[in-house]
C-alpha cells in the first residue's frame, strides 16, 4: 500500500524532504497549482472550499465584534504610499505597478494595493468628523500582490487572498483594545476551527509591519518544528491618521488625530493547516475545514441498493449539518482510499452488500482513530456530529503535545541552537535589532514573539550576555 | 417635508433629472463613494452588504447546479489574451498593464484582468484529459478592471466585482445547454430576489461578447425607461478551446476539442436595483437584498421601556430571520424617517411610549403602503416575514406594470422613435450592422436583445425596410 501510494498518488515522507513533500502534497490534493505567471497560484475547488469555510468561520466573527465590510480600490497612486514613510520603505521592493491603462501612458503610476491602509486612509479622512462617528470598524475581503523573490503556493505568492481589518479610534486604549480583540478572534478560529494552538504574542522592533507602533501575531508550529505567522493584528498609533488627516472633532470640540488599527488573515493559512496536521499519507483536515467531513465509499457499487443506502446516509448526514459525499468514481475502493487519505477527510465510511445485509458499516478515521470500526448503520449518521467534535479535540491535542515537546526555555547559548533546530525556544534576549541579526545569520531562527503570559523574568541575552529587554522570555523559532 | 429632502438629506426629482437623482442618491445613500482614482470606485458597508446578499443567493444557486469556485490570477500575460483574435481586439482599448514588478521592468507585461477566459482556458487545458472530466463547471467571484472612459459608480467603473463562471463541456449541445441554464438563474435571482421582471433573449451580433458564438442576456428597465444590461451568458464554441488548447479523448479515443462557457453578474447589478425601483425620496430597496428590512424607531428613546420594547421586536424579528435594526442615534424622529426612505428600508416601526401603553405600534411601508396603520405590538414580528414576501410580489407588479406600460410593438419608423424615448420598442429588423448604427446614430438605441417567447414573424426592417432577420422581432430601447 504504502509502495501503491509512492507511485502514484503518494508524496514522499516527511522526515525526508518536508519541502517536497508539501510542494507535491499541495498540487497531488488538488488545493491549488502553479499559474502561468511566475510565483502566481491558482487555487482550486478543493483548496478554495476550505477557504470559504474559513472566511464564513472569520466573517461571522467580525460581524458580531460590530465590524462591516466594504471595499476599496485594487489601484493606489504611487503618492499615497508616500506619505508614510516607513510605509513605503518597507512595501517599495515589492510593488506592482500599473504605468499604462485605457492604451495611455498615466501621469501618475498606480500599484496594485499590497495592502490598503493608504486608500482606506484616505476614504476614513472623509467619512470622519466628529467623536459620533467613531470608533470606524471596517473590514475588507480582497486580493493582494507583493513580489515575492521566492514564491511558494499559499505560503508566498505574488498575489493572494486575504481580509484586512481597518478601524479608527477616538484614543489609544480604544484602538489597542481592538488591536488585541482581533488577535483574540485570530487565536479562537486558529484553535475552535483550524484545530491549531498558537502563542500569542507582540513583534519586536524588527518584525513589525511598516508604519505600525506595535505588530501582535499568532505563531502556530509546523511539523518540521518550523513557526508559520498566521495571523497579525497592528496598533498603528496616529501614523496613518497623519499621513492621511484622519482627525474627528472630540466632544469639547476640539480636533484630534484618529488611533488607527489594521489585522489580516489569508489564505496563506491554508499552508499553516497543512503542515500543521498533515503526514506522510497526506493532508489531515481539521472537521470544521474539511470541504467533506465525510465521505462514504460503496463498495461493488453498481449494486443499486449499496448506492441508494450510500445516498441516504449522505442525505440523514446532511440533515444534521454535515458535508457528507458519496464517492461513485469508476475506480477500485484501494484507489479511493487512498485518494481520500491523501485529501485529508476526517472520517470515510465503507458500505458493501455484505455490511448492508448485516446493517452494519465500517467507519475508518483518518488519524487518531481505532483502525476499522464496525458500526451499525441505523446509528451511524446520528453519532458523526459529535465524532467529528471529537475528532476536533484529538487533532489539537495531538498538535499541542507535538509543539509542547519541541518547545523548551534554554539559557545557554548551545542549547539554543540544538532548539531552534528542532521547534522553538523560550530565551531571555537584549532586544538589539543587530543581536536579533546575528542569531538569523547564525541558526536562521528569528524572534517569533514576546508572549504576555510568560511570567517577569530578566537575566542576561541568550546570545551577547547583555541584560535582557522586554521583562519576558521571547520565542525563537525558524520561520516559514 | 419635502422641502426638507431637498435641502439635507433628499435628492433631486427623478423627472427633472435622472442622472442627478441617481448620481446624488448613490452618494447621500452610503452605497458607495468616488475614489482617489479616477473613475474608481469604494463600496460602503451599506452598499456591500447589498452584494453580499446578492452573491449569496448567486452562490447557492450556482452551487446547486453543480458548479464549483476557485482562484485565478489577477495578472494575465498580455500573449494570452492574444490568442483569440476577437478578445484582444474587444479588450484592448480597457486594459490595464502592469509593466515593472518587484523593482524592475518585466520582460512580458501583465494585463489586470478584464475577464478570465484566457487564464483559466489555460489551467482547463492542463485539468482536463478524458471526458470523463468533463463537464468541467467552474466559478470565480473576483475583481476586474476595465478602463472606462465615462465611470459611473456601480454602472461603469475602472474595477468592478463581479462573479464569473466558466465551465467546459464535450459538445456543443452541452455547452448551449449551460449557456441557457445560467441565463436563466440570472434571470430567476433578477425576479425573485431583486424584485426585476427581466427580458431574457439573444445579443444581435454587433453587442456579441468578443470571442463567442452566442451572447444571451437579461435586460431590465429601469425607471426613465432606458435598458439595463443586467447579466451575460455566453456559448464560446470552441473559440477558446482552440487557443489555449482544451481538448480530451472522447469515448472513442479520439481527440476533440471542449466547447466551453462563460457568464457573469456583477455589482452593476446594484446599479440596476437602484434604477428599477427608486423614487423621488429615494432608495426603495426589495426586500430579499435590503441590509435592514425593518427598521425600529423608538419616539422619545430615552425612555428605558421604549428602548428595551425596540429591542425585544428586533430580537423577536431576528429570530424569524428578519434582518431587523433599531435606531438609537441621537436624531430627531423626522430626521429618522427621511433617512431610512433615502435608504429604502422596506418597513419601519415607530414606536413611542403611548403605542406601548395600548400595546400597539406604527408601522410603514416603503411604497406600495396604506400610509401610517396601526398593528399590535405582540402579533408584529410573527407578521413581518409575510408582508416581506409580499411587498417583494407588490415591488416586481409595480415594477412589470411600468415595463409593460412602456413597451409596444411598433411598425412605424416614427412610432419606433417616440417609443424608444420612453422605453422599449418590440421591432422587426434586418440584422444588418450598418442599419443597427443608423438606429443608434437617429435615436441612440439599440437592439437590447431577440426574446425567443416572441412569436415567429417576418415583414420589412422598421428603418430601412429591407426583409426581416431572426423569424421575430427584437426588443430596441436606449441603454446604460
Amino acid at each position: 500500500m504504502a509502495k501503491d501510494r509512492h507511485a502514484g498518488l503518494g508524496v514522499p515522507p516527511q522526515a525526508e524532504d518536508f519541502s517536497a513533500w508539501y510542494n507535491e502534497l499541495v498540487v497531488k490534493a488538488e488545493l491549488a497549482d502553479r499559474a502561468p505567471i511566475r510565483g502566481a497560484m491558482v487555487i482550486r475547488p478543493y483548496g478554495y472550499r476550505i477557504w470559504e469555510l474559513l472566511q464564513a468561520e472569520l466573517d461571522r466573527r467580525f460581524k458580531d465584534t460590530g465590524h462591516l465590510n466594504a471595499y476599496f480600490p485594487l489601484l493606489i497612486p504611487m503618492s499615497y504610499l508616500q506619505r508614510e514613510a516607513e510605509h513605503v520603505e518597507g512595501f517599495s521592493p515589492e510593488l506592482a505597478v500599473v504605468t499604462h491603462a485605457g492604451g495611455k501612458e498615466l501621469e501618475e503610476p498606480l500599484v496594485v494595493r499590497p495592502t490598503s491602509e493608504t486608500v482606506i486612509g484616505d476614504m476614513m479622512s472623509r467619512w470622519i468628523s466628529s467623536y459620533r462617528d467613531l470608533p470606524m470598524l471596517l473590514n475588507q475581503w480582497a486580493n493582494v500582490v507583493r513580489w515575492e523573490l521566492r514564491p511558494r503556493l499559499f505560503l508566498r505568492t505574488t498575489e493572494f487572498l486575504w481580509q484586512e481589518g481597518h478601524t479608527a479610534h477616538a484614543d489609544e486604549d480604544d484602538a489597542r483594545a481592538e488591536t488585541l480583540r482581533m488577535l483574540g478572534v485570530y487565536a479562537e478560529v486558529a484553535r475552535d476551527v483550524a484545530a491549531m494552538p498558537v502563542i500569542e504574542g507582540e513583534k519586536t522592533a524588527g518584525e513589525r509591519f511598516p508604519g505600525a507602533v506595535a505588530t501582535y501575531t499568532i505563531e502556530a508550529m509546523m511539523r518540521d518544528g518550523r513557526a508559520l505567522q498566521s495571523g497579525t493584528s497592528h496598533y498603528l498609533g496616529t501614523n496613518f491618521a497623519k499621513g492621511f488627516d484622519i482627525t474627528f472633532q472630540d466632544a469639547d470640540g476640539q480636533l484630534q488625530y484618529c488611533h488607527t488599527t489594521s489585522w489580516g488573515v489569508s489564505t496563506r493559512m491554508i499552508g499553516a493547516v497543512i503542515m500543521a496536521h498533515g503526514d506522510d499519507a497526506g493532508l489531515v483536515l481539521p472537521p470544521r475545514l474539511a470541504p467533506h467531513q465525510v465521505v462514504i465509499v460503496p463498495i461493488g457499487h453498481k449494486e443499486a441498493d449499496v448506492r441508494a443506502a450510500a445516498h441516504r446516509l449522505a442525505d440523514e448526514c446532511r440533515r444534521l449539518g454535515v458535508r457528507a459525499h458519496v464517492d461513485e468514481r469508476d475506480a477500485s475502493p484501494g484507489f479511493k482510499f487512498n485518494d481520500w487519505e491523501l485529501k485529508g477527510v476526517p472520517l470515510r465510511v465503507e458500505l458493501g452488500p455484505r455490511d448492508l445485509a448485516t446493517g452494519t458499516a465500517v467507519l475508518v478515521q483518518r488519524v487518531e482513530g481505532e483502525g476499522k470500526e464496525n458500526v451499525t448503520l441505523s446509528e451511524l449518521a446520528a453519532a458523526i456530529p459529535a465524532r467529528l467534535d471529537r475528532y476536533h479535540d484529538q487533532l489539537i491535542a495531538r498538535a499541542s503535545r507535538f509543539r509542547d515537546e519541541r518547545r523548551a526555555k534554554v539559557d545557554e547559548w548551545s542549547e539554543f541552537v540544538r532548539q531552534v533546530a528542532i521547534g522553538f525556544a523560550d530565551a531571555l534576549h537584549c532586544g538589539r535589532p543587530d543581536c536579533e541579526d546575528d542569531i538569523k545569520a547564525e541558526t536562521t531562527a528569528t524572534p517569533r514573539c514576546i508572549p504576555p503570559d510568560l511570567p517577569d523574568e530578566n537575566g542576561m541575552c541568550i546570545r551577547c550576555d547583555q541584560p535582557s529587554a522586554y521583562g519576558r522570555r521571547v520565542v525563537f523559532g525558524r520561520a516559514y
